[in-house]
C-alpha cells in the first residue's frame, strides 16, 4: 500500500529549477553583504527551548515547533528542544557564547531557513528562508545606514528599483504615546494595535485601542499623527521638550544624511506609524516595501538589549532580514529572472549504443568534464531514436554519438540538436568544440 | 539573570572561519556532480512522521527526533512530524509525488543537514550535512559506475589520493550466506551482526551470530569468506551455480570494468565483508574509507524497491551519500584546506576621524564596493591608532583615511599595514590601487 507523498503541511520540497532561483538570489545577496564586511555565521535548526521561549512575545511562542524529549521521558510528552523560529535570537546567544572568539566589532550574515507553525496560507509557510544581516558592537547611526545601504544594494543587484526602506524609531514612538496621552504601561499594547495599520485601517486600529481600554482623547491624539503620514519635522514638533524623542529624531536624522551618501539614497522615508511586531527592538526600525506585494520585503531595526538576556551584559546590536521567499515571489511575478539561469541538466549527452560501447562512453565523458562540460552519459542502450528525443526533452543542446566505426578511430560524432547537423570530430578535439558551440548559443 | 548560552547537546554554532570551510567543500562536490548531469533538490526539514518511521529498521526509528503535535493536541504529548533523518527516504517520496513532472531518468544530488538522536561522541553529532547524488530510472551499471565515478572526483578535487571505494552486492550477500547453510529468516540477523565486523573483530561477529541463534558449521563457512578478504574469484566460485548469486557477480564484473574508465579507475575495491547498515539495499553496495579514519566517508548502493513504498510501483534507483563533516575532519587533520581561503572580514577599512567625516566615508565605501572591494567603515569616530589596531587584528590589509584634507582635496590616505607603507591618492584612482596592492599579496 503506497504512503502520502505530499511534504508536511505548510513545507515546499523545491525542485531543481526552484533551486536555481533560489541558489541565483542567495548568491546575489551574500555578495553584496561580504561587500559591506559581513561575515558568514550559522546555527543550528535546533535549540534548547528555553532559548527561544519568552524572546518573540505571546503569539510568538505559541507558533514554535517543539520537539519531544527522548528516551525514558517520550512519553510524558515534554519538549525540550525547539526548531529555530528566528535568526536574531541564535545569534544573540551566540555572540554571548563565543564573545572572546569573536571581534569587538561582529558583522555578521546568516542565511538558513526558520520554522513557524503559522497557518499555512498564499505565500506563507512553515518553513522559509530569512537572509539577515546585523551588526554588533556599535550604537553609531553609521551601522543603521550601512544596513541600509547593504539591503538596498542587494534588491538593486538583484534588479528592483522601485523599493521604499520606510524608518522610524521605538523611542520616538514612546515618546509620541506619551505626548498623546496613552500611560506607560499601555504602551505595548498600543503598539500592537498600531501594527495593524495597514492591515485594518485607522478605524480598525481606534476600535482596538478603544478595546484595549485607551481613551478617546489619547486615541484621536495618536491617530492624526499617524494616519495624517506626518512629516519628521511635524512629529519632531509634537515631541519637542521630551529629551529621548528629541534623541531619536536627531538619531533617524543622523542616519538619513550618512544613508544619503550610499546606495539606500532615496529609497529612505520616515513613517511615523511603522511599529514592527517583535518586542525586542529599541531604537530605529526599518521595513522594505514594494507597491505589489502586500506584506514587506524585509524589515529590522535596533536591539541594544537582546545580547543582555544572555550575555547578562548588554552590546549594542542592529540588523536586517530580507525574506527570501517574498524576494523570488515578486521576482517571479515581475519576471526578474535572467534567462541564462541553466535550466539543462547537462551540456552534452553520450549516447549509449551497447554494453560494450558503455566504457568507450565512460571514458570518453571522463575527457569532457575534464574540460569543464556537464556531461549526462544515457545509461541503457536503447534506440538511438529515443535517447537523443530523451536529450531534446531535457532541453540538452548536443548529443555524442560513439558507435563502433568511432570507437575504432577515435572519433565521435556529434548532434547540435537545435541547428540539426552533425558532424565528425576528433575525441580529443570535441570537447573544443563544444565550447565553443555552446558559446555561440550565448 | 543570564541564560544558557551553548548550544543544543550534539548540535553545532559555525563561525565564519568554519564557514567558509564548509563552503570551500560543498561548492568543489556541487560542482563536480553538476558536471556528472545531477541536478540541485531540496527537501523540507520537516516531514510528516509516518514518511519516516519504518525506512530505517528498528536502531533508527528510536532515533528519529519527533515533533509535538500542535493545538489542542498539544497537551497529548503525541508526535504528527519528524526532523529529516536522511536524504535517502525524502527524494523517495519526492519522486512518487512528482513523478509526472520530473524527468523518467531523474539525477539529483542534494546537500542538506538530517538530524539524529544518536548519544554525541567526537566526530559524531546530532545535526549533521549529506551530500548525495542519486541516479532513478536505469538499472545499468552505468548507473553505479557514474556514481562512483563522480564521488571519487569529488574527492580528488579536494585533495584526496588515498581513498578506496569498496564495493559489495547485496544478493551476493544472501546468496553467500544461503550457501553457507543460514536460513532466509535469519539473513537480517546475520547481515546486522556482518556490518560490525571491522568494529568488534571476527570473534566479535562470530559470538553475535552464535547469539542470534546461528548454527556452528554455518557461522565457520560464513567467516571464512569474510575473514580471509576473499578475491571476487573465489566468491564466485563459492556461489556458483547459484543464479542469483552469479548475476550479482556479473554485476560487479560490469561496474569494475567500467569504473575502470573512470576517474575511480583504481579505486574500487571488492570486499564480500561489506554489508551496510540499511535495509533498503537491493543491488551493489558501496562504501568509502581512508587509512587515518575510523568510519566511513561516504556510502550508498542500489534501492530498487524505496520509492515503491511511496508510489505503489519501483523504481529503480542507486544512490552514493558523501559525509560532509567527516570530510571536513580528515581535511583539517591534513591541512588539506587552501591558504587562500579568504579568512579576512573586508579587503579595506574606511577609518571615521569624526561624526561629520562619517558621510565621506560611507560615500567613498560605496565608490569601493562597486569596484567589488569587500569595505568596512569603522563605526565609531575613535583614536585613529586604535581603529587602525583593530584592523590590523583582523588582517583587514589596507586601512583608508579620509581627514578634513582629504575630504577638501577629494584625495584618500591608504595605509598598507603589512607593507608598513602609506600612500595619498586621488579617490577616483583608489580602488583599481588597492585591487592591484591585493593582487600583489596574491
Amino acid at each position: 500500500m503506497a504512503q502520502r507523498t505530499e511534504p508536511a503541511r505548510g513545507m515546499r520540497d523545491f525542485l531543481p529549477e526552484d533551486i536555481r532561483r533560489r541558489e541565483y538570489v542567495i548568491g546575489i545577496v551574500k555578495r553584496v553583504y561580504e561587500r559591506y564586511g559581513f561575515e558568514p555565521l550559522e546555527t543550528p535548526a535546533v535549540e534548547n527551548i528555553e532559548t527561544l521561549l519568552g524572546k518573540y512575545g505571546e503569539e510568538g511562542n505559541q507558533l514554535i515547533f517543539k520537539i519531544l524529549m527522548r528516551g525514558e521521558h517520550e512519553a510524558s510528552g515534554k519538549a525540550d528542544l525547539a526548531l529555530r523560529y528566528d535568526l536574531t535570537v541564535p545569534l544573540a546567544r551566540v555572540v554571548a557564547q563565543y564573545q572572546s572568539k569573536l571581534p569587538r566589532l561582529f558583522n555578521r550574515y546568516q542565511i538558513q531557513p526558520v520554522w513557524r507553525a503559522d497557518r499555512p496560507a498564499r505565500g506563507r509557510f512553515r518553513e522559509f528562508y530569512q537572509c539577515d544581516v546585523d551588526s554588533l558592537g556599535s550604537t553609531s547611526p553609521v551601522v543603521e545606514a550601512g544596513l541600509c545601504a547593504a539591503v538596498s544594494d542587494a534588491l538593486t543587484q538583484l534588479g528592483f528599483s522601485d523599493f521604499v526602506i520606510r524608518i522610524n524609531h521605538r523611542e520616538l514612538l514612546t515618546s509620541i504615546l506619551s505626548r498623546s496621552g496613552i500611560g506607560a504601561h499601555q504602551h505595548g499594547d498600543a503598539l500592537i494595535a498600531l501594527d495593524k495599520l495597514d492591515k485594518i485601517g485607522p478605524e480598525g486600529v481606534d476600535n482596538d485601542l478603544a478595546n484595549r481600554g485607551i481613551e478617546e482623547q489619547a486615541r484621536n491624539a495618536l491617530l492624526q499623527v499617524f494616519i495624517s503620514r506626518a512629516s519628521m519635522n511635524h512629529v519632531a514638533a509634537f515631541v519637542k521638550g521630551d529629551t529621548p524623542g528629541e534623541a531619536a529624531v536627531a538619531n533617524l536624522q543622523a542616519i538619513a544624511e550618512l544613508t544619503a551618501q550610499t546606495s539606500a539614497a532615496g529609497k529612505i522615508a520616515f513613517d511615523a506609524s511603522l511599529a514592527r511586531g517583535l518586542s525586542y527592538y529599541t531604537g530605529a526600525i526599518m521595513e522594505i516595501n514594494v507597491a505589489d506585494l502586500a506584506g514587506s520585503l524585509g524589515g529590522g531595526g535596533r536591539y541594544d538589549n537582546l545580547v543582555g538576556m544572555f550575555l547578562g551584559q548588554n552590546v549594542p546590536a542592529c540588523g536586517f532580514s530580507l525574506g527570501l521567499e517574498r524576494i523570488l515571489v515578486v521576482m517571479g511575478e515581475r519576471n526578474m529572472f535572467p534567462l541564462t539561469l541553466m535550466t539543462t541538466p547537462a551540456d552534452v549527452m553520450i549516447a549509449t549504443f551497447d554494453a560494450a560501447g558503455a566504457s568507450a562512453a565512460m571514458r570518453f565523458a571522463a575527457t569532457l568534464r575534464g574540460a569543464g562540460l556537464r556531461v549526462l552519459v544515457y545509461p541503457d542502450p536503447e534506440k538511438i531514436g529515443k535517447q537523443i528525443k530523451y536529450a531534446d526533452s531535457r532541453g540538452i543542446p548536443f548529443v555524442a554519438l560513439l558507435g563502433e566505426n568511432e570507437i575504432e578511430s577515435s572519433t565521435v560524432t556529434v548532434k547540435h540538436l537545435a541547428a540539426q547537423t552533425q558532424e565528425t570530430w576528433h575525441q580529443s578535439d570535441a570537447a573544443a568544440k563544444i565550447l565553443e558551440g555552446l558559446k555561440q548559443r550565448g
